[in-house]
């Protein structure tokens, strides 16, 4: 169950003008449930994607990657659940390449107006023929409301399905912003993290679109990690259909564009909030912020690096203080010339280290009643300057151990 | 259980003239055990030693430093184990010195002949009366034949004792190298690594045994790492009585090094080594042995990302070949420019992955046969040059959880 995340029901998940989804059951692994989504925009729909920067990324990544440098607007997404497509060479990439040419084909586009998508085990290869022989089952499946199908059909280890939807005003005009997510492993922010979709029918332009991408990124999924590994699928994609009937937003100083920006960072950013909840094996959301150092990059190695220590995750999964793990990792990642004796750090409210030693206020029951709460702050002020950053990360439990002990099986 | 280690019995640890040790009950933290180690030295002992890069390094690590610095020669250790004397501010300092204090005028020495250590819990307040009180008890304890007891005393979560000897000859004359270590959790290499004491009767001179200690520490306790956490008080230390009848060592290339270089490389490496098989909850020992990279620094880096991985971890502790995770592994840590399709990787004698896919020979049942072993070689070749880069790990169970989940309970 995840952590204080109660899934969207499909209604909430709000139809985007220009956007239809339809799944279908591929039997990629082998599973009883619909694993192929295809995702068809009407003509004229931009998109913009930020991708994982692991050099053993995917072959759907890599295709990704040329067909938006190449393709004017974009006509289709197609994503498996199951088989990551990733490790598999250049028999990997073909695969990709096929099932892109079997929707273009289906939908009378071009092969570069379809991107493809995988998550799922790594290093198998992808059964095409299985994925190729269902499309036309997605296709006939396709409507405006099956956000919450959408997002079902490519769960993994993930236990619930994560969607968001924002509905705003612009100039008078409602423009709705939804999207979906997967992950809960392998989760680690490295530019994008795991596979998320958002469609607005707002009419942006590719040029404001593409760098608006990478700033919601940064502020959303960037800021999300479960266990420190970068998979090699990462993928989010903003599609912008322009159905609303708007002026299109061609300039990044458009004043249209902040409400609009505000919308995709609070879908952006409950989603990768949701993973975090839905981590596996997680039974602690925590909130790590480091502020007072010198530049944002030294606050979020402090941040990454308590995040990632097995050691805290631990201490945070049994409800114990035992917060000189959090001192230990503030010293591993610290910059050499950081001064200990201008530290302090808090759990919630309460002021654990002072000076760089445990504070005279601090006595063990305060951090026993902060450790049992379900979702948790922690605080640290490095005393040299007045960036900050901050991460979401969850706690680490046998049934992490668990899950990825028996994934395959 | 550590995984293929038998511990030495007290026999095993031959004596080293120059060197007794001695050990009492300080109930530093409440256990029934001694906790408390005196090691005293003859005048005319040098030392060096290496110590944790962790900014918030610990009391007794800053005043080690300190009396290396100062003293000429070295007359004692004195190690506590329960509490780390870390993340304790001034106070802390002020602890490690009046211990320190307090051997000196038992034994008629300085105060910066004396090394303190502390293991334990961080953030804690030393309890230095009780520490103190038990100081006669572990001097009147004193004896060259108690290394077993010694490390017996200074064990946390260690579940074995760790220790090796080696006698050797130089010119015609017996010289006895002789090392204890403890340590099982934070533990990743990053200079020195927990705590571990070597002592040597040979002649060698200051000047030359303070860079052959750094030598010694990166080709053992350097490679090994549990969790990926260096701990705020991993300390090394060699020890050189100068009681063996020979005349001093005093140049690095005095060939009388040879054979001393090779005797303290393999007591350290086998010290090193039982540390990550004694790893906490570890079921399996592995070696990450990088090969092919431009610098070693980019072998390392991807052969600790590969022994840090949760994921990688948690797919040993299963026996499960799910072996996209060390794809996915090195691909976050290889340089920029690195090409996937020059990579191979091997389970020890079995080829996985070739040319950056899965190798064509590779069959499941082949990754399944090595990975029930419990001693297992992942062999990476990057193709892009002529460095290499080993380091030991251990896998990621449910004891590991247990055992940080309930460390201070």
């Amino acid at each position: 169950m995840p952590v204080r995340y109660t899934p969207p029901k499909p209604s909430d998940l709000l139809p985007v003008p220009g956007v239809a989804l339809g799944t279908a059951a591929a039997k990629i692994k082998g599973w009883h449930r619909d694993d192929l989504l295809l995702v068809v925009f009407e003509p004229g729909t931009v998109a913009a994607g930020v991708f994982t920067q692991n050099r053993f990324c995917a072959a759907p990544v890599h295709v990704c990657r040329r067909h938006l440098a190449q393709a004017s607007g974009i006509r289709a997404l197609v994503v498996n659940a199951g088989n990551a497509n990733a490790g598999t060479g250049a028999p990997g990439i073909a695969a990709a390449e096929t099932t892109c040419a079997a929707v273009a084909s289906m939908l009378g586009c071009t092969l570069q107006q379809v991107l493809p998508f995988s998550t799922g085990v790594i290093m198998e290869p992808l059964p095409t023929v299985r994925l190729v022989a269902a499309l036309p089952a997605a296709r006939a499946a396709l409507a405006p409301d099956h956000w919450f199908a959408a997002v079902s059909a490519i769960m993994t280890t993930d236990t619930v399905p994560k969607g968001a939807s924002r509905r705003i005003d612009v100039d008078g005009v409602p423009v709705t912003v939804t999207g979906i997510a997967k992950g809960a492993g392998m989760i680690h922010p490295d530019m994008a993290t795991m596979l998320s979709f958002i469609a607005t029918d707002a009419p942006v332009a590719a040029t404001v679109l593409a760098p608006l991408t990478r700033e919601i990124a940064d502020v959303s999924f960037n800021c999300a990690t479960v266990d420190g590994d970068t998979s090699t699928n990462d993928s989010f994609v903003i599609a912008a259909t322009g159905r609303a009937p708007l002026p299109p937003i061609e300039r990044a100083d458009d004043r249209r564009l902040a409400p609009l920006r505000a919308a995709l960072a609070a879908v952006a950013t409950e989603l990768a909030q949701a993973i975090v909840r839905d981590g596996e094996g997680a039974t602690k959301f925590m909130t790590i912020a480091v502020e007072g150092g010198r530049d944002a990059a030294e606050c979020r190695r402090i941040a990454l690096r308590i995040a990632h220590s097995p050691l805290v995750k631990t201490a945070f999964f049994a409800s114990d203080p035992n917060l000189g793990r959090i001192v230990c990792a503030i010293g591993n990642a610290a910059p050499s010339d950081l001064d200990p004796s201008r530290v302090s750090f808090w759990l919630d409210d309460v002021l654990v280290v002072e000076n760089g030693g445990r504070a005279a206020s601090y006595g063990e029951a305060d951090g026993q009643r902060v450790m049992k709460n379900d979702e948790i702050t922690v605080r640290v002020a490095l005393g040299r300057g007045r960036a900050a950053s901050t991460v979401w990360t969850c706690d680490f439990s046998h049934d992490y151990v668990s899950i990825n002990a028996d994934y395959r099986s």
